[in-house]
């Protein structure tokens, strides 16, 4: 049974009630399946989910709520049937950890399209227990939907490529921005739109940032490297990035106008869209002009996230993050949410239980 | 001087205010130039272009407005530089008449992007004039701008090609519609949509026609050959639909809810927009599961209008159309408007001076 704290093999952190309120909570994991990988969590990046569910937004969570979807950590055991992961591994595991991998999308590794994925929390799983998240120190998983981190790619910057990372690689491969020389605009600077200037840079493309803060102009040219900074509420520097744009990666999540971004792509220009603000509304003439395209996205498959996390081994793309321990969660989800954060907060679990 | 018929070497009928009401009207096509070319127009097709600049719906209609932009006829003299079309060739002119020749667009034959595009008519052409459409006997028009129909192909079928066809042929084309055995859904079953849905069989599509008039049904089926026929004011029919759909055109003009028909899209499934609704509003959710992609589009280049022309010779792809003389014009705009004209209007032009 579960007290205040629970039993059980595993500690993490969890959300009792609406309130969103982390504390310290204790429950079973199950044992390693014959296709199992069971990791000890060294890391863990906070996303904007852990918001949505630890405080019920979506009215669908399932107290207690462990949340974290962005784990890195090392391989204490694996199952029979396991070949490709040993002891002593760095790995990693993102936003699912079930899909039926039997339908179209599974074959080709897209199972973020299964309709029978199961998330990394508050998911119901295929055996009928509630998914618990990386706000925890360990994690048993198929292996499937576990992956290799490169040898020297630092444990906790890899963290937020599990979500933050794959959420916007994905979108940007399959929309072919990996052309040198084009040009992207990253709307909002935050977990996603961080990850998207990085890849940006990496890929060869001018990168311009949309921005509703002032404040962010000095640190994105100077620190993240950004070709050109762009205030979004300035109607004239709007004006001025007209039919400018070969991409754009839209990561921003509260409600903002589409017709001045959707203008400043070329002709056949592509706007990738990441986040889910409440309505998306625009004009069809800031579409069908330049026949432009918005395009839907969600986070990518297991063959992507692979690719991606070797690619960011090989092109040295390092998330910026703040560390923290576990006991400073509630303050770090405040903060996020107040889009305080440069630009993920991690969470050192190892230290922290 | 143009007096209330006015006086010219060019009979036509011309709307003189933004009643909208055409009647007979005079006046001067300039002489053939070099790179002209004249022809003597056959058939005009009727577009909602044409109740636009009549009526001044756009606040821009400089009167007298001579309408129309899908003509064809037959080549009557031209100038010394031309050397692709000789008199006597069947030829077509659509919605341009002049570009800059000189940027990305027009090099890569996108003239319908260029910037300084001249519309075939209520259009400011580089000599100054306002251009005057297909509501006439005759046009002079550069020769890059005019398409060979054709041997064989019926004139009078030609006429809606130059833009209702090559409008949803260019989307269509862009993004890959043409693979036998995927599935079109197509919104609307006007002069756009039923072209869509011919392009639809000829591509070897199976073909789905929303539409929100049930009385449509029969004749979608049973005379234009399509697949399916979804009732889209039902609920139920369109939840049917989730997820099945490769590809849709859409061509209402109306306003229109978006998402059950972003939800009826596969994964990366591809919606094409190519008419203008007052506005585009969907939940980011439509867009995002599946990674759908919502595409605008506007008629097409020289090279794509050309290719399209002999397409349709080759795989018999004729539109329905309603011929008419020029003195029903009045009441077959006030059809158009309600939507009453299968599937097209078109101006007998050579019978009607």
């Amino acid at each position: 049974m579960e007290g205040e704290a629970g039993n059980g093999n595993c500690l993490a952190w969890a959300a009792r009630d609406p309130s969103g309120i982390l504390s310290p909570y204790q429950f079973d994991r199950r044992a390693v399946g014959s296709d199992d990988v069971a990791l000890k969590i060294k890391y863990c990046g906070v996303c904007f989910a852990d918001v949505v569910w630890t405080r019920n937004l979506h009215h669908d969570s399932m107290y207690p709520v462990v949340p974290g979807h962005e784990i890195s950590g090392v391989v204490t055991e694996v199952g029979p049937n396991v070949t490709q992961f040993k002891v002593g591994d760095h790995v990693g595991v993102g936003t699912y950890v079930n899909t039926c991998r039997d339908c179209e999308h599974c074959n080709e590794f897209l199972e973020v399209h299964c309709k029978k994925g199961v998330y990394t929390f508050n998911g119901i799983d295929y055996d009928g227990t509630v998914t618990r998240g990386g706000y925890s120190n360990h994690i048993v998983v198929r292996d499937r939907y576990c992956f290799k981190i490169p040898d020297g790619y630092p444990l906790e910057l890899a963290a937020p490529l599990l979500c933050a990372g794959i959420t916007v690689y994905t979108p940007m491969m399959y929309h072919k921005m990996n052309q040198p020389g084009k040009s992207l605009g990253v709307v909002g600077l935050g977990g996603l739109g961080h990850m998207a200037v990085k890849f940006g840079k990496a890929f060869g493309l001018n990168v311009t940032v949309f921005s509703t803060s002032e404040s962010k102009r000095d640190e994105a040219i100077n620190i993240l490297g950004v070709d050109k900074f762009v205030l979004s509420s300035d109607p004239q520097q709007m004006q001025e990035m007209e039919g400018k744009l070969d991409f754009i990666v839209d990561t921003a999540a509260g409600n903002h106008p589409f017709d001045p971004y959707l203008n400043t792509l070329k002709v056949h220009g592509t706007m990738a869209l990441v986040a889910f603000p409440s309505e998306i509304k625009f004009s069809p003439a800031s579409l069908n002009i330049g026949a432009r395209t918005l395009a839907g996205s969600l986070t990518g498959g297991t063959k992507d996230t692979q690719s991606m996390l070797e690619y960011c081994a090989a092109h040295k793309v390092y998330p910026k993050i703040e560390l923290i321990k576990i006991d400073y969660i509630n303050e770090a989800l405040e903060r996020m949410i107040k889009r305080d954060v440069k630009y993920r907060f991690v969470i050192d679990i190892e230290n922290s239980f």
